[in-house]
């Protein structure tokens, strides 16, 4: 057994069955080695964004890593931008990232390039194997690695003789581990802030908003009076109707900074304390009073839904009744499509148990009210602002649960990057309903250049915010990767389309022009 | 004047005047100042792979560097792999990254990452302006540093900050300067490695594929029957009717060590000694024999045109008339379209002056030999081995040379990569007829999954190499971007759609299914 194939079982034997890819020549023995081996699903992408960003909603969604194969350094660099996301979410993954024969490295080939230095940019942990004997190890390392509570970025670098040499077969691969307690003394400083007397606030990050988690605030918050928030973006929060309605801490500094007027305590639960996503001239970096007092009650790698269940005992708050959302959704909009509709639209169709994945960027600033009364679902966002991670999420989440209904929603700017994950959802008839906010411009970028003070702007700034000129028709790009799509222009129509495109399997594509 | 005008004004200043750009919040001071500013062409892009690609080519058709405008460390990080096409094209860019106001970056925010690192990875200077004051002359640097012969990629990060503060406005920017002479030692070396009674091969690369360059050396081999040969990918080779018919190394392994059996001297002129693309079981990485002689006559950085002309005084070959490709094309083909057929077409048709972008992989292994006595025309090859070049580089190739005909050879799998560069032309209006090889697959992996000695693939090996299930449908991607497109199936519909778009203006995308 060479060593690509006893490393391709050493992942399978690590639970690690799903690998999202694009190979290359130094990647052909693992390719090869995926027929040799039972339980390895591979869903090939066209470009790198796609895989790496589906590798993160396949984690979001299990709490247990997907691998991405990646080209050597090029490939890598392909994937980065969604890897930064990655990051950002604290999830985990496993690249395995091909790269020339060990003794042909030095001859220095066209496609030679520092791959330990850029996979350092974004990754937790990363090694090339030595040789074929112990790669099977360095794989069983990797995703112990990638397990780090919540998650890490792990890169194994393979060189091509280390998986066409004789290998070690399979190594064993170290059971997952729980994630740490927090201390009572961390339950007791969390809870001496909210009795202060004065106006905490509770921010929760990671797992912190999985349902259990934020059903354990939400009783704090009824007890105490402790405001509670999530951060701005998250990897995945559990919500609709029986649960907390949790509202996010606005984007928009200004609407933060409301948000967290007077707060004296910002309890930390798998959180930051919050930073603008932007500098802005005359505006401050940091999204909270600077005499606020910051305490951490659960660190990115505690359990932090034992902490919010322990901090809400020793508040006496265990029994007390949660505020939770109740069934609701709005009423079927009609008339033309704005902002506000298409909310309405969502928010009243939103299909039971379904995972979104939201990239809309402006469009979407105003999703949750109209959804927290929805049936219950996920929801998956741009955690790292590195735009192009919504349709790679909505493949990983679809790959990673093809039971549910993937709601895609979809900036088109930002779509654009990474148009070729639609290939992959038709490739693997993913159970995706895509909607493109066709605006046709960077509408974020309309007001930030306002907000950073940039005055009297002209034609050629104008033109580098806008995607008219052509308008986008992704209509034909949908059908030009072999899915079905429709273009809606009123609510009445894009109601109608929703409507019938989650009542059935497989993707479809909704331009919503507005 | 505020830095961004400030350095704006200073690129200006320094010839470098076009910016493909894809910008955020933190460059939008950068691009108001367009508007102040006469001579910056802002082209954009909807990925930064795009970006750099194009300037890639514009700097290859120039000789003088493009600026690209990227957003924080994840645009750069998608503009990655084509900058590592760039550095193996040996070619110069000034890149413009936006980063976080200065006092911003500590607070670790979500698009904040290590600019510098991923920077490092494929720039040859990289800086990170201090303030505003400075911002202008680190653009002027910048400059300098980009046109170092035969040019180098220049990273600029640029906090917010910089921007919008106060700046110095535009600073001086030092003339280009020629690249030196080799020595006269260099030209005897090289003399007597060719006089020793050997078999030496010239191996010409950089600027030594020009075709003053390409026409000195034929005097060389015209008269000491020296073997010429280009490297097997190239930056820009001038060929067609009255040049020199330079061939290049083949790729393929055998057949580069076919090409170079029994060679003796291996006289290097802007070119490195040949290496395998990739290593395989049982074949050498070098592609010359081991006991043969390698001399540099001409560095990367020095004039290689003028070493080969003095070689050639050298050897009394400055008077030999050299062998140069007599005008001839080959007949209109007919009937099924296949690799032979599709150069038959593009040797029939290749209009004259025109640039062609070639990234078509194994479609295109033998178009130099129905091409060589096409009209004169520009040949740019995907140098790194990087896919996803060949579209950006026709965007390039466009904006540089607006009025030449543009004619990008491309394969479907890398095509898709960069497929958002068909947009660009559109909204630019530029000169580009694109002929995609829709073959459905990365028919190069095929191959190479047999030359690596990988046995008896199945069938999920086999999907990761192909394209089919779904077929992609260029004509409808094409449409979707604002581009007219045309399928076709045989070579007679080829002809006839390649000559109708060749003969009129604009961008034009031909699918040829094969």
């Amino acid at each position: 057994m060479n060593g690509a194939e006893s490393l391709v079982r050493t992942l399978v034997a690590g639970d690690v069955t799903v690998s999202f890819t694009n190979p290359g020549t130094s990647e052909m023995h693992f390719v090869a080695a995926l027929d040799r081996v039972d339980g390895m699903r591979c869903v090939l992408c066209l470009h790198e964004t796609v895989a790496t960003g589906a590798a993160d909603a396949y984690f979001r969604m299990k709490d247990s890593p997907a691998s991405t194969l990646l080209h050597l350094g090029p490939g890598l660099a392909n994937g980065l931008a969604n890897l930064h996301n990655l990051k950002r979410a604290r999830t985990g993954v496993v690249n395995i990232v091909g790269e020339h024969a060990t003794y042909h490295i030095h001859h220095d080939a066209p496609l030679t390039s520092d791959i330990e230095g850029i996979a350092g940019t974004m990754s937790k942990w990363v090694r090339t194997s030595a040789s074929s004997k112990v790669v099977a190890q360095d794989g069983a390392d990797a995703i112990v690695a990638a397990r780090q509570h919540p998650g890490q970025i792990a890169t194994l670098i393979l060189p091509a003789d280390t998986a066409w040499n004789d290998g070690s077969g399979p190594v064993a691969v170290p059971s997952a581990i729980a994630p740490e307690k927090v201390s009572d003394a961390a339950i007791e400083a969390a809870a001496k802030a909210i009795e202060a007397g004065g106006r905490p606030l509770i921010l929760l990050g990671t797992r912190a908003v999985r349902a259990q988690a934020t059903e354990h605030a939400a009783r704090i918050a009824a007890k105490t009076g402790a405001k509670v928030l999530a951060e701005t973006s998250n990897g995945r929060i559990e919500r609709g109707a029986g649960r907390y309605a949790i509202e996010r801490l606005p984007y928009p500094v200004d609407a933060a900074l409301a948000a967290t007027a007077g707060i004296t305590h910002v309890i930390l639960v798998g959180a930051k304390a919050p930073v603008a996503f932007f500098a802005y001239p005359n505006k401050p970096s940091l999204l909270y009073p600077e005499n606020a007092e910051v305490v951490e009650l659960a660190a990115f790698s505690e359990d932090q839904e034992d902490a919010l269940a322990r901090l809400a005992e020793r508040l006496g708050a265990d029994k007390t009744m949660p505020v939770l959302s109740a069934a609701s959704r709005p009423a079927r909009p009609s008339g033309p499509l704005n902002t506000d509709a298409i909310a309405k639209v969502i928010g009243h169709l939103l299909p039971e148990n379904c995972i979104v994945t939201d990239e809309s960027v402006t469009t979407g600033r105003n999703f949750f009210k109209d959804t927290h009364g929805a049936p219950q679902h996920d929801w998956l966002s741009l955690t790292g602002g590195a735009i192009g991670d919504g349709l790679p999420l909505a493949v990983g989440a679809a790959v990673a649960c093809p039971d549910r209904k993937v709601v895609a929603l979809q900036a088109d700017g930002s779509g654009m990057y990474s148009v070729q994950a639609l290939w992959t959802m038709a490739r693997e008839r993913l159970d995706v309903v895509v909607c493109i906010w066709a605006n046709s411009a960077y509408a974020i970028l309309k007001g930030e250049l306002a907000n950073v003070g940039a005055k009297n702007p002209g034609r050629k700034a104008h033109d580098m915010l806008s995607l008219a000129d052509p308008d986008i028709d992704w209509v034909q790009l949908a059908g030009g990767m072999g899915i079905e799509a429709r273009k809606v222009e009123t609510a009445e129509a894009f109601a109608d389309v929703f409507a019938a495109a989650v009542s059935r399997k497989g993707p479809f594509l909704i331009q919503v022009t507005f």
